[in-house]
Order: C-alpha cells, then sequence, then structure tokens
C-alpha cells in the first residue's frame, strides 16, 4: 500500500484474542478494522453522527476480499478513501497491510455510505460542504 | 424468506451487546451470523475443518448488504445455501430476517470459500463427494 | 444448576466464532453471555435504560469463575438472580451451564449494579417499585 | 497509574465500535484489554501456549472493578503485574488509565492463572524457571 494509495489511515494492534479456533484472525475483525478507518475518515470530514436527531452514515453494503491470513502478534494499517460520491451515498475503498510489510494487501474492500436523516431513516443529499470536504482531502 | 429460500438457515438471538452506540446491531455482528450460517452449512456437507493440519474450507470474500436496521430484543433467522461451485470454490448466498417477520429480508449477502490444505495453505479441489453433498442438500 | 436455583435463566447458542486459538470459547463470552442474563432480569423488573437521559443501571463490579471449558457446538443456559439490594446497588450472582448438562457449573460469578441518574452519574436509590419488583421475582 | 505500579503495560486504541447503546465501551471489552496485558505478560515470561498439547496457563478467575466509563475516542493504558505465586497457579492484578489521564483509574481489576497440561486438563506446578522469570519482572 503506497502511502499514497489511501486518503486516511489508522494503525490498530492485532489481539491475541481476535485469533479464532483456526489460530489467524477471524474475518468479523476486519470489518471491525474497516469500520474504525471509515469513522476516522467520517471525522476528517466532519461527518460524525450526533446522537439519534441528526444526520449522519449509514453503511449500506459491504465487501471484503481476504488476501493472506493474520496472526497475532502484528500491527495493521487500514486504508480509505472515498472512491466516488453519489446524490446521496459515496462508495469507500479499504486496503490493509501489516505494518511491518507496506506493500502488501493482505486485505481490501469497499463500502457504500448512506447519508441519512437519523430520525425518519429517509436518505439526505450530500451537502456541499461534505462534497468539498471529501474533494479536499482527497486532493480533488 | 421463504422457507424454500435457503438450503441451510440457523435461528440466532439477537443479544442486548450486539447494539453500538447508534442503538442498533453493529454492521460486524451480520459477519458473524453469517459465519455461524456458514459453518451450519459446512457441518451439513461434512466440511468440517480438524485442526491445522487438514483440508478445509477458508472464506476468500464476503459481501454484506445492509437493508433494514435491527434492534435488541429479536431474534434472527440468517439462511444460506451454495449457488454454484468452482474447481477449487463455491459461492454462498446469504438472507437475514427477524423471526417475526419471515418474508422481509434486513440483509442479504454472499461469499467465496476456497477449499485449501491448511498446511501449504494451497487451494485443492473440490472433491467428489462434496459436490456430491452440496447437490443433495440444495436438491439439485 | 436446579430450576430454582435462579429467578431468571437466558438460553443462549455458542457459536462457532466465540472460540479463540486455544478451541474453546474465549473467556470474554462469558460476561457477553452475563450481560444478556442481566438484561433479560432489568426488563423482568422494569430496570430498563431509556437513552441517555434516564435513571437506569449500570455495571459497577464483574466477577467470573471458569469452572469448566466450552466448546461449539453448544448451548448454554445463564441463570442470574439478585442476592441482595443495598441503598443504591445491588449483588447478582450468576450461574451457566451447558443445556445438555444442567446440574453442572462451567462458569458462575456475580456483579455489583448500581442505579444512576446517567445525565449526572451520580447514585439514585433504588425505588420501593423496583425492590418490590426483585422481591416478587426472587419469591421473598 | 504510575509508572512502576505495574510490571507490564499495553497501550491500546479504543475503537469507535467498542462502545454499546449507552454511548460508552461495553464492560466486556475491558475483559478483552485485561486477556492482552495478560498475553503480553506471559510472553516476556516464557509462558507462551503452543498449541493444544502444551503445557499453559488458563484463567481460572477474573474480576473487573469499572471505576469511570470510557468513550471513544481514546486511547487506554492496561498495566498488570503478577501480586503473588502459588504452587499450581498465580495472581494478577490489573490497571486501566486513559492515556492522557496516566494517574486515573478507570478500570481495576485481577485474574488467578493457573498452569495446566492442555491435553489432560490437569494443574501442573509452576515450574522454577517460571517463578524467576517472574520475580525477575517484578524486580523481587
Amino acid at each position: 500500500m503506497s502511502k499514497d494509495a489511501f486518503a486516511v489511515s489508522v494503525r490498530l494492534p492485532v489481539l491475541w484474542g481476535d485469533m479464532d479456533a483456526l489460530g489467524h484472525v477471524n474475518n468479523v475483525c476486519y470489518l471491525r478494522w474497516f469500520e474504525q478507518a471509515r469513522i476516522a475518515y467520517f471525522e476528517r470530514i466532519g461527518l460524525v453522527s450526533e446522537g439519534p436527531s441528526a444526520i449522519g452514515p449509514i453503511l449500506a453494503t459491504t465487501t471484503c476480499d481476504f488476501l493472506a491470513p493474520v496472526t497475532y502478534p502484528a500491527e495493521v494499517v487500514v486504508g480509505t478513501s472515498v472512491e466516488r460520491t453519489g446524490r446521496t451515498s459515496f462508495v469507500m475503498r479499504y486496503g490493509v497491510v501489516l505494518a511491518t510489510a507496506p506493500d502488501i494487501l493482505v486485505a481490501k474492500g469497499s463500502a457504500v455510505v448512506v447519508t441519512v436523516d437519523y430520525a425518519s431513516g429517509g436518505k439526505v443529499p450530500l451537502t456541499e460542504a461534505l462534497r468539498a470536504a471529501i474533494d479536499a482531502l482527497e486532493g480533488r
């Protein structure tokens, strides 16, 4: 994962307890890593859920490709970028590498995030401020 | 989800602790539900990992579409079927409904499962016995 | 665990993913089980947290004794009772058995639960209604 | 938590997904933190479980006192020490602080760890090498 591949990244320790009975990190942990990278991205663009009455992001779709097993002990770096924006949603992609091998993806994935009114559950358009923040962060 | 839509299903309680700070079941829990349905399917076709030296399944790809939020208290029914088989892999699809509303999908997803030699990590072809067990379970 | 040992019990499936790299259910899962039994108890006595502004329970202390390993597949029954009440708190105890061996505890534990004003964080006395509900449920 | 209070400590990020529906870190996460500190301690004294046939540690008892709520974002430092050793077991204590407030415990706890033969499940005495490693690490 080149330093420029993702606009935002988080560095996370693998915990011993992340491993399952097969002796490597369980698949659901990757989704937790993705979530944390996504939240870090949201913080950078000011898209933070402020209680049940706010407008904010919901996860509509997620995918993950598991490319190589990960075992404790390790640290992972999880990168994420917004690949494209729609009217009421945007597409993120993720990449995960070991901190000790930053050029080899151990997993990659994607997400569709929709902006909704938490009270009604209805989709709301991305604001201009949000689009501008994404473009600035992505250097577009 | 019609009773015939999936070859195998598991019924699982939603736990209070499955909810996150937004007050509904966190996205990673759905992947845990998918995993449990997948394992139940594997048990039905005799594809059970027997320690680190065995031949067994690994998860190569997973996807999830979140269609409606789930909140505690609830019970979910998670169905799964093998949609098609390849030489060294097969594709599963999943559907999740509330036990109280069995016709309304709250999530759906898919997985690509590869059969590997756990010791070497290399892909191995699906055995004829495994193909036959899948076909029998799917009624094909 | 005799049928009369605990006022409230919940029956929960062990998931394959609850196991850790040692091949048995990881210790933190027991605390999740305790939590679910505790929540079920709270529901029975009307002690349900209704958002961040309510008065409700917080967990002050928890203990767990691991008496025998649990492995997937299994179902556990988690019982809980309020052992005694104080001015602003009460003590719960827990017992966990396999559904197939209801007389053999695989774990036991305890909790101290304090009732607080969620907004201020300050302790508040147990109401008379709450004491009465506990006594009724415990048959005291 | 003074720097000298615990022989081993780990620094861990709080994840957004660690929070539950009440908006603070769920109680089971503290047990995951304790586990990771315990594993780090085990590594320092050479007490590492090497598969199902080895001699190694099992957790017999755990306790946790929750002293103050933790919310994302935060980093916690989890310290642990062996307080005393018995014939086939030892007692650990834990302390958790926020990285930004290292003198204020947000949680503390303890564990009883027993050394067993994983194959038979039977307790085995602590070896002299293990006692020496503990004493060296604790500066006793």
